[in-house]
């Protein structure tokens, strides 16, 4: 599994030219794949995995895009060859109309809003909840935003620590494992894999056997480096990025007609990016149903739901999962995505 | 707080004469109206006391009509003068119409449905999925039943036991604090208040100091009654029980029109009586709003919404619980108990 920082600017990727963050989907598209061909020309050891590209979020919008650049590589008989074969998204960024008009119909199923509310702005809304510009749409739309506005964004069902108390943040209650929980919290260093030894990222520095260096044990070998990457941070500031690829539709379309499978999953419980606009994009995508809407499950439990179309389209939801599914829910990403994987059914 | 094992016949509540077995939701108002009565002549220290009814479930039925009875005393004039202020109904049955049209819209906004699947409904059966005799929409409605019949109907978000393992009852996951997931599963002794002491039910029974006794040490002082009650269980077939009430709407609307307050409140991830239903049915009413749609909070987070009208009459969802709130959300419920019984807003 290559996990990459991207586009440069972020965590831990750069570049030594600044007007390189200045940047957009379509860039951001044609580095990675840069990136790609270059990581397997070292390694061409892996050129024979079948590869598949996975992210989730804004990675709705990087994931087909890249594989967009992968095929036209492939096709464009760039070398090596990447054997790619498909692409997974989770809770993605897709289309300003169809993401624009999931939050309404998912506040309203999810009981956050009153019925009362919700015929409201569908009435005036007339189904378009993206770009009101009706007066009692728009005061619908504002009485919507601020009903939601104190839930976590990222499941509904979580707590949400409106920045009052860090202590909060790790609340007793969570199902995760003790060791997600520490996530991030933690200076214990993660143990390597001795074969990883000389290999691990960044690239031939120096690992001592057991553990992955810290970015400053890396760097001051490369001292001219050091200070234009600073540490890891969440969130930068660093780069101007541009939303220029337009709706991933047409890129769907593209990849999956060309014989490329997909899996588009949704933690149901999401309200950033709601299931019921992933539900609704893939559905007018107009490909036929083989795998007709039925719940799939883990451990004889019902874990979500799943349509299979043709074209090898999968759409999924996971049950009770939030934004990231597999940080609420890793027994069943395991299971599904294993199983997708494999090429089984869900 | 009085606990009552109703109507006769369930858990220890008998009667001698067996013919009463034959009953329903009349005749178990009527008999725990006279309960109330008998207990309030033993027990007149606690008539000052403001009086509430509180149930779920079922008990959507048996707590208005049980509430009728006893308004019916007080005007009756019938002695001791029970000091009866109102009501609160969780997850509780109401109406025919009202609930069995509950469950498609739940199943929908739930994402346990396809959007194409609830549309076919909805164009089928023509917003009536409880008694539909037009094929297309029986059709849809199957086809619905089968989605849904592995889910957990008590809390889509909860594990499902299929009767497979006893061991999987107890789930490691289980938010439930550790003398809750206990419940039911210990012979550990519960402490009894000494004020109790020589009070506790069965009435008048000899009570050891600091432990309820087990219902074969009390019996065994009345022999005569042992064989015919026998243990506690959760379900039973002693009883045939007829639904003689109908709709419990015209009872809400006489005990709030006359000034009792009620709260009905639903943990929204029930399946068996989905909050869409009492949502539906509590704005039916035609009272005016007078505390619109919003968040309730505990501890900061939002703990549900809810929806204040005239006459009293509060509508309550508790996001996340399943069919009995405080099981699921202990925290959450005492925390709206009290500012209801306390007459404070949610």
């Amino acid at each position: 599994m290559i996990y990459l920082d991207s586009p440069a600017g972020v965590g831990l990727s750069y570049s030594k030219n600044v007007s390189d963050y200045v940047t957009g989907d379509l860039k951001t598209a044609a580095d990675s794949h840069t990136f790609l061909l270059k990581w397997f020309q070292l390694y061409p050891e892996f050129l024979s995995n079948p590869f598949y590209i996975a992210g989730e979020s804004y990675a709705g919008v990087y994931v087909p895009t890249l594989s967009h650049e992968v095929v036209k590589g492939i096709q464009g008989r760039a070398k090596p060859t990447i054997n790619f074969k498909g692409y997974m998204v989770g809770n993605g960024v897709c289309d300003t109309v169809f993401d624009g008009n999931a939050l309404v119909p998912f506040a309203h199923g999810m009981g956050l809003i009153s019925e009362e509310i919700y015929q409201q702005a569908a009435t005036t809304c007339h189904g378009n909840y993206w770009n009101a510009s009706e007066g009692k749409c728009e005061s619908a739309l504002g009485k919507i935003d601020s009903l939601i506005s104190e839930l976590n964004i990222y499941d509904i069902l979580e707590p949400c620590y409106h920045g009052r108390s860090i202590k909060e943040a790790n609340p007793q209650n969570s199902k995760l494992p003790k060791s997600f929980k520490d996530l991030g919290t933690t200076n214990k260093p993660f143990p390597v894999r001795t074969r990883m030894l000389g290999r691990a990222w960044p690239l031939r520095a120096p690992v001592k056997a057991g553990r992955v260096p810290l970015w400053q044990e890396v760097a001051s070998g490369v001292p001219c480096m050091v200070s234009s990457i600073g540490p890891w941070l969440l969130c930068t500031d660093k780069i101007d990025f541009n939303h220029d690829a337009g709706s991933m539709i047409s890129y769907h379309k593209n990849l999956t007609s060309q014989g490329y499978r997909a899996i588009i999953f949704s933690g149901d419980h999401d309200m950033c990016v709601p299931y019921t606009g992933s539900e609704a994009w893939t559905k007018s995508m107009g490909y036929g149903v083989v795998d007709s809407w039925r719940p799939w499950f883990t451990n004889e439990q019902v874990s979500g739901y799943t349509e299979g179309y043709e074209h090898g389209l999968t759409f999924a939801t996971i049950k009770g999962a939030g934004h990231t599914v597999p940080e609420y829910k890793p027994q069943e990403a395991l299971a599904f995505y294993s199983r997708w994987l494999n090429g089984s059914k869900l």
